[in-house]
């Protein structure tokens, strides 16, 4: 049986932005925009670039509510998105063991 | 003062073959072409691309020699490197500590 070294990599996480967003994700059930730019100090732009990029693996969820009169979109992780991540996390893990002589 | 929330994160590194190569160099002084072909299961030129891009960075060095009347071409990691690598994974690693709950 031929065992794939990279198993638990995954592509989508290669950007460090990705990888923080995610971080915030698992330690919060939702996060808004604002919070996300206040804390990542991004451009709108660029947040919103890799939000849909992780929208779109199915790893975040976009929920659109009122704060008040306000909208409000908020970011959850997905459970795929959870274990994605964490498999992505055993694999750097793994290697970071590695890595020390 | 500002302080870049990325610290330590180095874009080189985000691919797991460059980061999978440099994991191999911190714990063998030095390695040649066909073992990393073996280890990491690429193509020749899909595995020259990520070295050459490794030593564009100054994060590895290449060391041209024989082997009896055989040419050995064999790869080792600079000292810039191994800091640079060292730093990505103490990033890496604070960023899983920071993804547990």
């Amino acid at each position: 049986m031929s065992v794939d070294p990279q198993e638990g990599y995954d592509k989508v996480f290669d950007n460090v932005l990705r990888l923080r967003i995610m971080t915030i994700l698992m330690v919060n059930d939702s996060y808004d925009f604002t919070s996300f730019k206040d804390l990542l100090q991004v451009t709108d732009g660029n947040l919103a670039s890799h939000l849909r990029q992780l929208e779109t693996a199915d790893y975040l969820q976009v929920v659109k509510s009122f704060a008040g009169r306000k909208p409000l979109t908020t970011y959850s992780a997905t459970a795929s998105g959870k274990k994605a991540f964490q498999d992505h996390l055993d694999f750097l893990e793994a290697l970071i063991q590695k890595s020390k002589v």
